[in-house]
């Protein structure tokens, strides 16, 4: 599938997704949601990827949705294009927000998935990566959840991962405000887990991935990333204690654990020899559904 | 309503709620609760209300429940009175909890709440704003969780608010020893987004106010109050994303959205159509209500 | 029941439960597990006892499990003397995480618990902390959430327990790097709450620990810890309300309550009547516990 709206290569083990549309501030679409939902298909697809980076082409991260259409942007009953399949709407027919289309996906993410903030990212452009493992800011980044500014409401599911990421007063203040601010208070904030110079940005979110590629086990990690975002969900911490029990009766004597612990006792780098597509057991767990 | 405990006002679109019984440093009452109740429901009905202060009359914000009881002051079966009402008692006839009657009715506001802390805010006086969206702090105010230190429990559903605004670490900190802090350890702790001198907290309470005010749909305002706050309860980011979507199809081609995204495009200040009180949709979502 | 990898002492009111096997960095066994399992029931067993502290002998807190076993040491089908019991499996037969059985018994105690990470604190040597109600470090002291450089995941009910305590993306980063990290990390990643000279730890451990023991009621502290921990699981603010309705009704009027209040207004020390083994009123509330 060539893309039109992102770019996606994948060197080193690495992958990036760049969101491509510079000349309009990488504004989110249709059809760049629809080719990030197939990027990160993709991501999960291929063992060789262990990592995941998200940026945006020139200066801004992403301006927002495309207010291309005006008035009529956010009005469904103008838009019919955009909810054909069947995927795109809920099980009582009404539409789904898209955001929430890819921030659900990146959620149920294999692989760790680190946003590198190079310029503005307002709206849709913040609240899809909430569900990203980790957010880094270069200093000139903006940020914005401006929806009560629009008239409509905060999406992307950020009602529920942004009280989780910033607690509830930060969330509260930023989403009610619509206001737009810098990466100092998004750090301040907690949005952010670092700022850095903008020439530092992209080379600190391949750190952190290098550091995931070459000290861990791709299984791990992949269960590891499921049972932490889904057990943000989980009623209990029984239920935890359950998923935990199963991941390690089904992954303590496996090929993985006996060459990481080995390794560890041999003090040399451990060589992982199991695999994500073929090495996942069923007990790694998954999100509720209920939609 | 006259209130005889509280004093309450609307200027410029933002109600100011007063405790005011300074010579008792506002200690809490039942007087005070049912007055309380009575003024968010006059702040949820009235479309020219678009946020709401809280602050305290004289040197404290609240020192408590009035302890003129004595060693009878929690005892149920001496305070028959203050459960007269249907209201005032859960399902199965046990005396509801005064402070988080107030605590829930506020944790339901379709405003914005701000708390300005003027003074010492202990027991009640604290885990009544915990359900308001931002606390502001004068450099002299106090804080204590002291229920350890009286023989009683946190209440005001203390136990599901604070862990969720400071983390559970610091919440148990607080509530098994007791200890009265002041501004500076609220800071640091994530109780209070700021702290200011005593003369400038009024007004950063305003300004805050005003910066919503003059920014943003009231009715988008609402229905991210009730979706972030019930947001907290939603059992996964699916449930989220439902309400989003549902929200998104009612609001998305409504007047405040054409409204606000033409202004933006046209860059001047947006005047939203759309009132509160007539115009906010059945799907913004509520509280799961189990008591 | 004497024992032989942990040491137990009880002093002024304050249980010390010590990781002692400093020859192996204090490596956690399945007999270390089961003695700190019942050390916690003597703990809730002895109203003497109104605050743990939780250390490691020599110069680790606790490096992790033992690997004296190799590349064996997870597998399940080479330890079954490991899972006699019938609280060693989960309702469908899969033997229980052995880390998450301490955690989830530190989690339902009746005392607040105060680790003090005096050195290393590794694996399960750190995720067995995250219940307990206070952390804090020396300057020295390292930590490191090792599973994914081991082939294994996180255990020890940490997926539901290290979000809650540092936010999602803290948790993920120190999760899928697997990354060894020093004290000032900790702090600033929320993990500990103070970092303090190696020879000031256990004396700022203790002096929190007696805040606690001075000035509380021991039924207060006991109903306010399953007040907040469960409440991190409760569905909503409302079921946290009926739980302190309920408990407002059981303790107000009782001996505690009129002691605390009385103390209060006669500006005395209370001396607080009320024992945990005997008056603790049925109303405290529980996990749900599902496994």
């Amino acid at each position: 599938m060539p893309y039109s709206e992102i770019d996606y290569r994948v060197r080193d083990g690495i992958a990036t997704l760049t969101l491509n549309r510079p000349e309009r501030l990488n504004a989110y679409t249709y059809t760049m949601r629809t080719e990030m939902l197939d990027a990160f298909d993709r991501v999960d697809a291929d063992d060789e990827v262990r990592a995941v980076v998200v940026t945006g082409a020139g200066r801004a991260f992403c301006a927002g949705a495309d207010l291309g259409a005006g008035g009529d942007t956010f009005d469904r009953g103008k838009t019919q294009e955009m909810f054909a399949g069947e995927d795109d709407v809920l099980e009582d027919g009404t539409p789904r927000d898209g955001g929430g289309t890819v921030a659900l996906r990146v959620a149920r993410c294999l692989k760790p998935v680190i946003a590198a903030f190079n310029g503005a990212a307002v709206g849709v452009g913040v609240t899809m990566t909430l569900p990203m493992d980790v957010r880094l800011a270069a200093g000139n980044a903006r940020f914005g959840f401006v929806f009560a500014r629009r008239g409509i409401v905060t999406e992307a599911a950020s009602s529920w991962f942004l009280p989780r990421l910033v607690g509830i007063s930060q969330a509260m203040e930023w989403a009610v405000t619509g206001r737009v601010f810098d990466a100092d208070e998004a750090l301040r904030g907690g949005l952010v887990s670092r700022v850095v110079a903008p020439e530092d940005l992209l080379p600190a979110a391949y750190e952190l991935a290098a550091e995931i590629r070459d000290n861990t086990s791709a299984v791990s990690v992949a269960a590891i990333r499921r049972l932490m975002w889904s057990g943000l969900s989980a009623p209990s911490p029984w239920d935890a204690h359950a998923a935990d029990s199963r991941l390690m009766a089904a992954l303590g004597g496996a090929a993985d654990a006996r060459e990481g612990v080995t390794a560890f006792l041999e003090k040399r780098a451990a060589a992982f020899p199991m695999k994500v597509t073929t090495d996942l057991p069923p007990e790694v767990p998954d999100w509720p559904v209920r939609a």
